[in-house]
């Protein structure tokens, strides 16, 4: 377990994200390896009017406000293999460098979790579909509200991050985002 | 003419960048629409032992100290149409979206050129070669030693904004990245 979690009780404190240059979701839980608790979760619309090193900004800026209003320890990040095409994976891979940039740069520890991972641990089956998600999440979060699904897929990350804890997650060099 | 330079006699000094997740060249030019002034090249070489967060940290944090030192009024950079694979789309993208935050989070008016533009300006030929470029960039800002071509192709796009100083690369909804 990690001793640096600046949360009473062993808690550790995380903040997933699922990143995108139009939304990005988040979702902040905390746990102690027996129970989970979910603090708060949101996506962020980035206004379509913004020029997009503009967009880069609204991203960093509104994530750095989140981690400093609950100030999570560790940042859990779902692993991205796949996109459209080059275009979209090059936007894609700038907002998500914009968002890691706002944890890296509040000190959080980084972690990177693949898809099957998550699946996983949080709805015990590899191949679940995105509603068996959403389900399961407000399940686990005690959420009665209907949920956006990027602020799901967040949850999901910080979940996993909670329930595995894994130091092979932390980002290394062997594996290259 | 922009009114903002901050900068005496009408002079524009710009920040070029060429950015990448191994290395992102970087070029600082002033000039007044007449003449050209080299101020300082460079490439930006991130430890290959650093995990994935930390090296968009170290370019952020790299790019933002040669931004604090020579404190440039706009940022010039190349538009990106074309990547190995989805894979390095990714990887550069991110690379891309810290240096550009180093940017804007430093409130410079950012531009964006297509290689077409740039090699025009700089050569006059919007086929020119690597070599060609990197000749013409020392021929340019009278520089006799060797360049590192992450460098020249920063200068490059400096140069190009120089040059041109189109209101139209500036970055609005109608060109994503």
């Amino acid at each position: 377990m990690r001793g640096d979690t600046g949360v009473a009780g062993g808690m550790i404190r995380t903040i997933g994200i699922d990143p995108g240059s139009r939304y990005t979701g988040y979702g902040l839980m905390e746990g102690d390896g027996s129970q989970l608790r979910h603090l708060d979760n949101g996506t962020i619309r980035v206004p379509t009017r913004f020029a997009f090193p503009d967009r880069l900004k609204y991203i960093y800026d509104e994530l750095s406000s989140v981690i400093g209003r609950f100030r999570p320890t560790d940042m859990a990040v779902e692993e991205v293999f796949f996109a459209k095409n080059v275009q979209s994976a090059l936007r894609l891979g700038q907002a998500r460098g914009a968002a890691m940039l706002a944890g890296v740069n509040a000190g959080l520890a980084m972690y990177e979790y693949s898809a099957l991972q998550i699946k996983q641990a949080v709805v015990g089956y590899g191949r679940a579909g995105k509603d068996q998600i959403v389900q399961m999440i407000r399940h686990l979060c005690c959420l009665r509200e209907a949920m956006d699904p990027n602020a799901a897929d967040a949850l999901a990350a910080a979940i996993c991050h909670l329930n595995t804890r894994s130091s092979r997650a932390r980002w290394n060099d062997s594996r290259p985002v």
